[in-house]
């Protein structure tokens, strides 16, 4: 049994250290439910044109659904000594149907399989990941649920800005992961997933007109143009990118909660089995978890820069730089989806420290706006007078060291003839 | 008249370096338009609920009408002593309306002002963007019908692999600019342009509701989260991903064609008007053009990632990182628009060179897949057999340095029984 | 007046929009400078090989002096309808000499002029980055000695760790900053500014000896190899790389600051002449220098990946890709000194807010490693046992919401035996 | 034994799947002997304070030196469900000594450990990879003397520029592999092996008074800084920098060899035993091996963007986020020494295919620079017109599709009087 699928016109054998260094089985055996699939659908071509018998067809079909078997049930074993998965597969039908197996590559280009294979693996995936968001906006959603009626210091610059609820601040988090979800479901839309290609030139028509007829209905797809089939990775980046704007966000959580988690803040109280503490000093209780999502940014970003930068003027068709699309790939998926399933479960665990949380919402200055609104809407004032009006009033207050519900009188009149202690009694409780 | 609209808490001058190094007007003068709109929209609502009078209103929007034509007639003169945009618009319509001016800004921030005005932005560039697109694939495609019947050695691994048409190669550039228009169509789908959120809390209601009678049926909308929106730049990264993959098909181009017009393939005459020389050595004409798209790729990539990494790890909602979003974005934008539109007449200039191609098309390899359908399809032989034999007749003709053509029948049949001088004739001509 | 340095083989006239998409005088002016240089050099070459008079060689030296002295002083005004700056300083030597100006061009490559002049200008700006650090490391090392008998809470994963020296802290960050310096001092040691490469094949040996003689004992060479010095831009990557780490770091030192001037930390009263407002909110001291020198990190890498893309897969030698590296390179440069020059202001601005940092101090936690120090040393308890009995000891003080200080002895002696109030009053004060 | 070194003060068990997600044993036992090597300081440094007994140390250190003979040897087997090295070494040594393991970990923290670990990684894998590039050029320089006479085609802008010697053209990329040593050289001299940060304050005098004169004259030192230390990652950043800028170097080779490899050029014939055929198409040989090389980069840059990414904004001092470094850098530093160790090989087996490239230097146009050289000097021809009269020649003989050799004496002189027969069959022979 030959670990690779060439070789003919080949006097030397091929140099092992490179053998070992261009090869992929390591990796893309996690393709071998799509070749199998895409192999199913070529035995049927070619049973249909007269090149496999219907019990050739039948003998290759029942050995590729036991690999399938093996695959979907997880006892798949890869043989780490072959060129790929392709050529892994090409021996294990061989193993059990003997040489009929040959036939089963036949007139077919792992230009092809790959980019079928790739694109497949894409679609369900990306899939599952949609799947995951959603488990995670409903945790969220139910985080939000059960502190309904809380109010948080809403921040801009890290700086106390305005009182905002609680559940609107989660909520802005779940728009977030809904647009993500909606942007896996434009790209699932647009995912075709194409068989026909042949090498670059496209199949030959007397099994391309059949591969048509086995596909009716299916999403599965001839190619518009063999060439373009073959060279394309566009779904790769596309993946990519929408990986990495969600990583983004996730990394945006992570930040927020690392923060309101600390001692300072204290607005959070993290669920300590998602916590780690440190070998040297006992009473370290650590944001790990979060931190490690916010440092896999890094990774999310640097795989799509791999593989942008890996297609970067490369000249038509296949070259075989386009290998190296699948690691960054797999790496990025396989990290978010880590991500998620555990945070969908972290997300539930958190508690709302309300102590600390009422000693921030104290801070007057977070009710600066309602004073403005007052100035502007029941007394009149321009809004820019108000804006100059309030600001003084809040270095008044911070020169003095005095909370400005306790300024008297005289006072506010000097900073402005519109304030009286009635307004600021009102608006500063 | 003030070049920022904030200050009254503050007792300190801001610091000249530091207010130089922290403005945007000198990039953000591009939003002017869309600031306007901004504007034009707050204005009615503060019309509608009381806020100014319907004389005020019409003033201040015919100031704002004012700078709008000059605008888009080109005639706009940033203030480059203001700290942005915003701050400058103001300015203009106070010189027009006087201290009237100062109503604009009521209720108004700028965080949400920036939102609208760059998803407008995004807006209008990638529309204009997706018709320059569709300009080019024109070109492509006049350029393949000129040529239709014109067969080019097609390549996999910049290796000769099978004969393929010429129109079917520029088909696959054509298909993949089609993709990215795609993309874009998908963008602007998604894209939802908003006003109303204030700082990060929202509008204030009684302007809210306003907003929403004023904007019924027209494409902007009110945010569903505030606090969402005033953080998110999703649409930014979004558009500088479609431009990477958009910019990676260019530089696959100017790759092939930049290899197609050396000496050594020849297959393309490249427009002289759009070639440059050496002032050194008198005798080059070397394709900038396209080595200039090809190397552009990295300000692209660099430009995506550029944002992506300024996103990282923000705390919700607004921060000033933010800021830095649209150089990033505004030359993205620029260099591709750049691009496109010389690159549509660059096309239409390529002429084809038809001894140099006819040269190539005489290479035996290209016809090998030609022998193995024969020997399969006709002569019954196993695939991998068929491989095998065609690969040791390459290996023969290479060895002995002669043509397949030219092989005498004895040589044939010990590389093969299956081979014969018909066969040989037939195929390779 | 030619704008353009070529052009004899060329029938057609270059199309103005390419034109304008190629050149690339509106960045490059910025290397007047070191254009100079390289053309007083030749200049010198030719008078010795006889291709120029005394006189003539004086005449065009002078221009070009004067050109220099209008550089040196701010009042270059560079020719934006040329293509470049080699052009640009050519036609302006014309415009003084005349014809006599068309010899300063012989024998001599834009290739070998941008190379010169592009390493010149690292050197130059290398250096004054070094300046500028230097110039930060004395005001942090000013500001520490200001404070520096005070202590802070050190943190790891931004949670309380131990108490340390913020001198020591502030010192973390001038090391870091040293390290910088040491990256630049080896960068400008392997630096080497080379003449005399051609367009490729190197400078005729009759220019070449010239120069070596012109150059004796100066820091500029002859190229060891002129293919590769043509086809080089590692400087530009390696001062990317050194400006990316740096940008690090200031990201760093900003999220800090932000952080612990925020009113949750409260440690640090920042410059208020370094912080801005909010158009809408009156209350708002936002740290928005800092917020963007966090920002601009993303640019900085960018910028980075930009040249490392564009160089990627270049074939040798020069390719008009390579003009590209100069935006990014400018850019990077511009933006880190900008931030160094205002952050060795701003840190001296900054005070300590005593009040909260001894606030912050009384948490007992900062104080387990003392207890566990006492444990080991003093009462030889394994360091794994006396982790655990710290540990409990926390938990205990947290469940019950208690101070550790104010445990009752019975208590203590249930976490463990090794405990007693008196340790505990000599550890937790 | 536990799988982790911390837990006392925690409640709950940590989550199992965040025990999975966050452990780092899989990648991080690469680690193992640097490991090794801080804990035999560290024994030393105990027993020095009396916290071991001579015996106790000796009993560690066995076994601890056991573990490092099987690290040597290839025979170490990290156990899979640790956390981490530390933890995994710990572990072994109890089962070695039993409880006596504990005091291993005396007062030290994996902060300090990893920084030391990962740092000393990139020290031993820093100077392999300058032994691996000094084969490489060996290699280059043996391929260069073995064609040491021979001349091909320079290029510039991939066209074809002046007649070069082939050793020249190789020697341009030995001296970028060169430089890259020289970079490492650098890197090494400034990487600072450090054990005493504790977990960031710093190890207890006592203990570290003991480092200090067990590592009297070792290349190890104490910390200058310890906050800084535990903060620091500067040094994976800049290996992944120089590895960034060799792999670029590589990419460029591989492109230029990818070209020189194709039918069209034809110069290079690649040995065989590095190239690969095609599962459908019998006669391609394609250059997979430099194909794989060139895309490569896009990995090796996506590492640095990775770690720089990770490391942005961090606060001081160590973050989880931190542990990510870790994979980047691994997988850099292997597949830049995996390119390495075949390039040499691969090098050695290339063959010059001298009569393709005779046919290429008869292109009369890359001895235009002769005929400039002898109007110029010879016939005091100013530089500039002579770049138009041979600008002008090309034309004429491109035009009229003539050899400029087989140009008649007539239509010389109405190119240019300074023209002649005499003089272009000097040139063009």
């Amino acid at each position: 049994m030959t670990k690779k699928l060439w070789g003919g016109r080949f006097k030397k054998k091929t140099d092992p250290d490179f053998f070992e260094f261009q090869k992929s089985i390591q990796y893309d055996y996690k393709l071998a439910k799509y070749d199998i699939y895409h192999s199913q659908v070529h035995i049927k071509a070619l049973k249909a044109a007269g090149m496999l018998t219907l019990a050739e067809a039948k003998r290759i079909d029942t050995a590729l659904n036991h690999i399938l078997v093996q695959v979907l049930s997880g006892g798949f074993k890869p043989d780490l000594s072959c060129e790929d998965i392709h050529t892994d597969i090409q021996n294990k039908v061989e193993k059990a149907v003997g040489k009929l197996a040959a036939k089963l590559h036949t007139f077919r280009s792992r230009n092809d399989q790959v980019a079928f294979d790739t694109r497949y693996y894409c679609e369900d995936t990306m899939k599952s990941t949609a799947t995951l968001l959603k488990t995670l906006i409903l945790s969220l959603e139910s985080l939000a649920d059960k502190y309904k009626g809380s109010l948080i210091p809403g921040y801009t610059h890290t700086q106390r800005a305005q009182v905002v609820y609680f559940k609107d601040y989660l909520g802005a988090f779940s728009l977030m992961l809904g647009n993500d979800c909606q942007r896996i479901d434009k790209f699932l839309k647009g995912n075709s997933i194409c068989i026909g290609s042949g090498a670059l030139a496209g199949q030959y028509s007397f099994l391309l007109d059949k591969y048509k007829k086995i596909l009716k209905g299916s999403k599965i797809k001839i190619p518009e143009n063999s060439l373009e089939n073959v060279s394309n990775r566009d779904f790769v980046i596309e993946a990519l990118s929408i990986l990495s704007i969600l990583q983004m966000h996730l990394s945006r959580l992570a930040e927020d909660f690392i923060l309101y988690s600390t001692k300072e803040f204290n607005y959070l109280d993290l669920p300590e089995e998602f916590c780690t503490g440190s070998s040297l000093m006992p009473h370290k209780k650590n944001p790990d978890f979060l931190e490690l999502v916010r440092g896999y940014t890094g990774r999310i970003y640097g795989n799509l820069i791999s593989v942008l930068t890996m297609m970067k003027g490369l000249p038509l068709t296949y070259n075989r730089d386009m290998q190296l699309d699948k690691e960054p790939l797999f790496s990025s998926v396989e990290i978010v989806q880590g991500e998620l399933k555990i945070l969908a479960r972290f997300i539930k665990g958190i508690k709302l420290n309300k102590a600390a949380i009422d000693r921030a919402l104290e801070d007057e200055s977070l009710y600066a706006m309602k004073l403005m609104e007052y100035l502007v809407r029941e007394k009149k004032v321009a809004f820019k007078d108000a804006h100059d009006i309030v600001g003084k009033l809040i270095r008044y207050s911070e020169e003095n060291d005095r909370k400005i519900k306790d300024i008297e009188a005289g006072s506010l009149k000097k900073i402005s003839p519109h304030l009286d202690r009635k307004i600021i009694e009102r608006v500063f409780r």
